[in-house]
């Protein structure tokens, strides 16, 4: 399997508007593969404007923010194409889909890193971080995992963050605890 | 709780020779606070030497390898302080210690960060990188831990391994599971 990067990708549409989802960018040789789900936003904007830009954000926020609604980032234009980056970004690549391999469900967008944007020094590795992410890959599949599953990564989860979380991990993480809460609700009318 | 990040910290004996070691560096307002346990190298070279070096590096074969016996990663001198920092460094914090609680467990320096390199710009979040890290910190605890846990655990972390590990992050996993193997080996005979 191919190493996958989880980013935050911003398309825009033919009117120009922004568009920000997260997405994990897949390695292929020196391009990075964008394969969005069909019927989606970023796939709509990327056969509109073959451009996009990939920010690497450690304010997992960003992440989880997606997830429950909270979708409005701050962004700045790109340097190089027609996109945005986060104005929070550590790093960002500018992109340019130069060929696209069509699929019923995840059409993919072979891209080129045209431009890099080196913002800040990386703070390092917070197992928080990590913790929010996986949390987030749980809340989008909420549907399709059984329950005690679910349950049992939350426990191992939490271990991360209340080891090592600061204020962001923590707000992200109470984003996704309130759709967990929700979901277990769900769970006990009918389980 | 106060936010930890996982760095690979080098520091210098009385001698000049430096030292490599992954450590958590605990955020206390501005500084970072390194904590080594009693008896320690990292520990003896801090009150010797009262500089260390923390390097943000993406590649996790580093903190796989200070567990199982790889110790020797390139280096190159700091810009400001006595000490050294990982060739492959994303960034890095030269650090000085500006105060030391003492704790017969762990004493805690106090470090004030001194200069900041930025070498090359973050690739963003890769899920392997991150189960490679908590994969190392359960080998690190297997004599502490349930049978059961870690292996349950190991189960999890193995999903984020085959579905977005690069060469590197791969070849960190491996080193650990040998670990695990030969632990695994252990429990048969006397579980």
């Amino acid at each position: 399997m191919p190493r996958i990067v989880e980013t935050i990708v911003t398309t825009i549409s033919a009117e120009g508007e922004p568009h920000i989802a997260p997405l994990g960018l897949i390695a292929e040789g020196e391009n990075w593969v964008i394969a969005p789900f069909h019927p989606s936003r970023s796939l709509d904007n990327l056969r509109a404007v073959p451009f996009a830009v990939a920010s690497h954000t450690d304010d997992v926020r960003v992440f989880a923010g997606s997830l429950t609604g909270r979708k409005s980032w701050p962004v700045r234009p790109a340097h190089t194409v027609n996109g945005v980056y986060l104005q929070g970004a550590v790093s960002h690549w500018e992109l340019a889909v130069e060929s696209v391999a069509e699929d019923e469900l995840r059409p993919r967008f072979s891209c080129r890193v045209v431009h890099t944007g080196n913002h800040r020094p990386w703070q390092g590795f917070n197992r928080a971080q990590a913790a929010v992410l996986e949390c987030a890959v749980l809340v989008s599949r909420l549907k399709m995992l059984p329950a005690e599953k679910i349950e049992a990564e939350l426990k191992y989860l939490e271990i991360a963050i209340s080891k090592t979380a600061g204020e962001r991990e923590l707000e992200a993480w109470g984003w996704l605890m309130e759709r967990i809460d929700a979901w277990r609700v769900q769970q006990m009318k009918s389980p």
